[in-house]
């Protein structure tokens, strides 16, 4: 064994990128260093870290690794294991496809790059004999990616339910349990740091959307394109959503879904309403969760922390730690599970049941023709509750959840409701779970 | 590439024990077939199946698999997987160590085996340059042992706390949300056949321990011995301590606790208070949970079904499907990562916080005595709530919850309250979690 004749030569690991996430791996790396030169029978050795700016020093790395230019981490021959840490699509895309070419295995936390190219990339390391690892992509600590990928491999995945964005969560879990309104409750969290100072691909979905589709791509060996995922934010969802949902026993979650169904997918990142006694009801605070179905295994759920320096370290370099063991050990890549090109179906053929808070004029009659527009649309009513009035206004809030309905049936009919005269303004309509 | 050349040349599996799992696992090979060849890159094949009645037929097994002598797989040279399904310490541990020996990769749903002697097992198979897997040993269908031991390597793991038997949960969720007693929720358990018609291993927490002894190997790298393990069972738990520990916030839940303290481990199985809003505090019925505490993931929960044929085929076959690609891509086994004995401190030197139910003479005074038995052993009191009084026997029943303390200490202290004259029965006591 070649581990033996030469028993402490280094495994040289570079980093690309050092903001919060990367600081994090550094201090880990040499904190960690003797217990991970134990497990993996060999030490990691940094050899490279690609910065902004080389004159900053950086704890955990020496000022000789620092390097404002990728060529000199291509450039340095004994650099095995090349880390990505830069976030974003550009030139991030680019050095981790220059680094695969060159022979090196990547493990990367980059969810854009992996949600737009992760099949082609996985193709590229396949073709050079050497592996592209993603852990933190999604659920930041959370094993997910592994566990989904391979020990669930051999289920027929029929679902993936996740509470993947810890600020929106955060956002959301405020107005459920203080009452918070939308701009408050973001205010909050931008002041803790849980919130950029422009949340929009957060607030937005788009986050979470970039994540759903890594986790598609692993759950149903599909590709699917983040564009193709329908999404709603958070920002349009008002304090009385929050109390009505209650009063009706459900909270609110930003739900990212992809659900087989016929063969087709149901993609949708979506504020959704779900029961307080399902296990992602109970998800709350900044904690990100991934509920799995699956035919064999049923409904499992991982939760934990999705973001942070820490945890976002321990799943980098729990993939350091693995394309060191296989080095170790002589291990190859495995071959590449082939993803087919998912169908998506259009958010119009999508079936869910559904939430709506109407404002109304207090007169008689106005029940029976939204009534009348659901029905000739085929959207059979669950509940109907008249939940205020506002004396001076005369107008009453109608709160209507209904029974699964199309997508294009409910836009239809909600065309038809907002042109009726007793209708004053159509405030939310939201997904139910389940 | 051999696979180009030998395209269809399929990967032999045999079974061990062809029960309730086994037919899981079989049904699971046959209907998903045509998918785990394709992720496989090859075609799995039965090859033997080892049954008790050779003669009665099994759905999924042609008749020409079936034998009653494990020589028989042995001398299939086509068997390059072996699936132990048996159960029970003997003969699944020599059988075990004579298919690694033969160079054949190992799957087993065994915890017994693997919490008795997982470790040598483990090096056998690394001396053979074959693989030992065992993901179904623990949790069921839920992955667990993979992402402990590979996707949290990078932490130093600080506790494992678990609920990992399915009977006592279902027992004690009925206990806490039905207000049944003992007898009566375990007899609902064994007719929904939850439960043995023996169910000794379960409720006296046997089985949790062996499954804790895995996770203590996997989270800390240590050796523990099931016989290292206190365990304390839920036969002697009473429909009043469910009532009064709701009234103090908390459930009841048998969980399974490795903890790091000064480089030694306590670990134990016992019925403990647990406040409804923490995680495990949430995990009710049949289900399963482990949660992960290390020093970069922070907390991490793994929830889902602990039980169940097609669960633990899941976990069966996941590991099946990891060998069967790994001698696809001709990989290797890893280097075994080495475990050293645990220092397991003994129970009296384990601190935790306590629950205790007295029984007492209704007059004054002897709550005076009872604190002082406490405070002579510098236990101090966290509240005391008079819960009943027995008007006619004019008996009290005093709840006393202490802060932390010794294991040693409290045994002292409740040496003396015994024998106080006062104190007509010390009802239960109970760990309280955090």
């Amino acid at each position: 064994m070649s581990e033996a004749s030469e028993p402490m030569e280094p495994i040289g690991v570079s980093l690309l990128g050092a903001g919060n996430v990367g600081a994090g791996v550094l201090a880990a790396l040499q904190r960690g260093a003797e217990r991970y030169a134990a497990r993996v029978g060999r030490p990691l050795e940094l050899r490279r870290v690609l910065v902004r700016a080389r004159a900053r020093p950086r704890a955990g790395a020496p000022a000789g690794a620092l390097t404002d230019r990728f060529e000199d981490v291509l450039e340095d021959e004994r650099t095995q294991i090349v880390v990505e840490l830069m976030g974003g699509e550009h030139p991030a895309r680019e050095y981790i496809a220059r680094a695969l070419a060159s022979g090196r295995h990547v493990v990367t936390a980059n969810k854009e790059v992996m949600a737009k190219c992760g099949p082609e990339l996985l193709e590229l390391a396949s073709e050079h004999g050497v592996r592209l690892l993603y852990e933190a992509s999604v659920g930041g600590g959370i094993p997910i990616v592994r566990p989904l990928g391979r020990d669930l491999l051999a289920n027929e995945i029929t679902a993936v339910t996740a509470i993947i964005n810890g600020t929106t969560n955060y956002v959301l879990t405020a107005m459920t349990y203080e009452g918070s309104d939308y701009a408050e409750a973001l205010a909050e969290a931008q002041r803790l740091g849980y919130a950029e100072p422009d949340p929009t691909d957060d607030v937005e979905g788009i986050d979470a959307a970039y994540k759903l589709a890594i986790l598609c791509g692993l759950a149903f060996h599909v590709t699917v394109s983040p564009d193709d995922i329908a999404r709603q934010g958070i920002s349009g969802l008002s304090a009385r959503d929050f109390r009505y949902a209650d009063e009706l026993g459900y909270t609110i979650k930003l739900l990212a879904s992809g659900r087989l169904v016929d063969g087709a997918l149901d993609v949708s990142v979506r504020p959704t309403l779900i029961a307080y006694e399902e296990p992602l009801g109970k998800v709350d605070g900044v904690l990100n969760a991934v509920q799995v179905e699956g035919d064999l295994v049923g409904r499992v759920l991982f939760e934990g922390p999705g973001a942070g320096p820490k945890p976002t370290a321990s799943a980098v370099l729990a993939d350091v730690l693995d394309v060191a063991r296989d080095v170790v050990a002589g291990r190859g890549p495995l071959e590449a599970i082939r993803y087919r090109k998912a169908v998506v179906r259009p958010p119009s053929e999508q079936e869910s049941r559904y939430y709506m808070r109407v404002t109304v004029a207090d007169r008689a009659g106005v029940l029976a023709k939204i009534a009348g527009a659901l029905g000739d649309n085929d959207i059979s009513i669950a509940s109907v509750v008249q939940f205020e009035v506002d004396e001076d206004a005369r107008t009453a809030e109608l709160v209507i959840t209904t029974h699964k309905a199309r997508g294009g049936r409910l836009d239809a009919a909600l065309a038809t409701i907002r042109e009726l005269d007793e209708v004053v303004e159509i405030g939310s309509v939201l997904q139910m779970a389940g």
